[in-house]
């Protein structure tokens, strides 16, 4: 049961950024900005990165949410389930695998993330943008992971709904639907 | 020296924000609203916030700004000394001291808020919305200890830097001025 009251039919991060819209706009954006707009990340190794910090966090909803997402936009799972669990072996690119580290890093502190890594990073060829927003995106994900665990919104465990969630995430983006959720309410 | 190149003349979160304008807008738009909207914890109550997890994540930077702006609105210098180092007897509500520890209890994981942590606020007056906020600004305070050590921005050991900060956050609030910073570059 969360710890505050919140719409039944929303569980996760949805019920709490329908409680307090004033607030959930900028994260909104914030999170459309990072994940959808122009980068020379993929939106999938950005959904990827999502997922490694809400793994790291134990984060199930959001874990789950953007692993169904980055399966969405890759075409196959191989790759979300090894970032997590076998991260030297994943098929992504040495960039990329030096990007997660950083993410890593980020999610258990900021002061984790060493000259070392960065070096690391920059040799396989990673830009300053591209380290900004890896930062960036995987403090966004910590604050989302403390958000949905600390308030104990609900995680289903159907998988139908994340599948259903990443199709919005992914097709429509992060930001409100105009009609907003209460149609749900009569499904 | 910062991960990725930053504009010299400004330290810590200051000079990240001016990297990225688009992701600083919704950034600082989400701080305006939760540290200086419309409230029924007071600004220094909610700064208190932002001070004990700075000062849980060991950010250097964000803890002593949050804590300047604190001692700026209570006048005295108490209270963030005592909510830092000996929280059962700072001179803050009993309903504060419940919040500030579920504040610390994000800071470490969100799943380490537990029922009990809430009951405990709730039979001490705590509102669900002064819960949700707590565990937002809590969240969002962990995103910038997160972004600004995570790239290693500079952290001054000038305290009139600190002091100069503080006096523009409370007295200003947290949205871009007008004008940049661009100016400072001329001091």
């Amino acid at each position: 049961m969360p710890h505050i009251s919140l719409p039944q039919h929303l569980p996760g991060i949805t019920g709490l950024l329908e409680y307090r819209l004033d607030t959930a706009l900028p994260i909104r954006e914030l999170t459309q900005i990072l994940l959808r707009g122009d980068s020379t990340l993929t939106q999938a190794e950005r959904e990827l990165i999502a997922t490694v910090v809400s793994y790291g966090n134990g984060c199930t909803f959001c874990m789950t949410a953007h692993t169904a997402a980055a399966d969405l936009l890759l075409g196959e799972t191989t790759t979300t389930e090894q970032v997590k669990t076998n991260p030297e072996q994943a098929p992504v690119s040495d960039k990329m695998k030096a990007l997660l580290e950083i993410a890593r890093m980020v999610q258990k502190s900021g002061r984790n993330v060493t000259p070392q890594h960065i070096e690391q990073a920059k040799s396989l060829g990673a830009s300053d943008r591209e380290i900004h927003d890896t930062v960036l995106i995987a403090a966004l994900f910590c604050l989302y992971n403390k958000y949905v665990d600390g308030l104990a919104s609900v995680t289903p465990i159907d998988p139908g709904y994340y599948t259903t969630l990443a199709d919005r995430i992914v097709n429509q983006g992060y930001l409100r639907p105009q009609q907003g959720f209460d149609h749900l309410k009569k499904q």
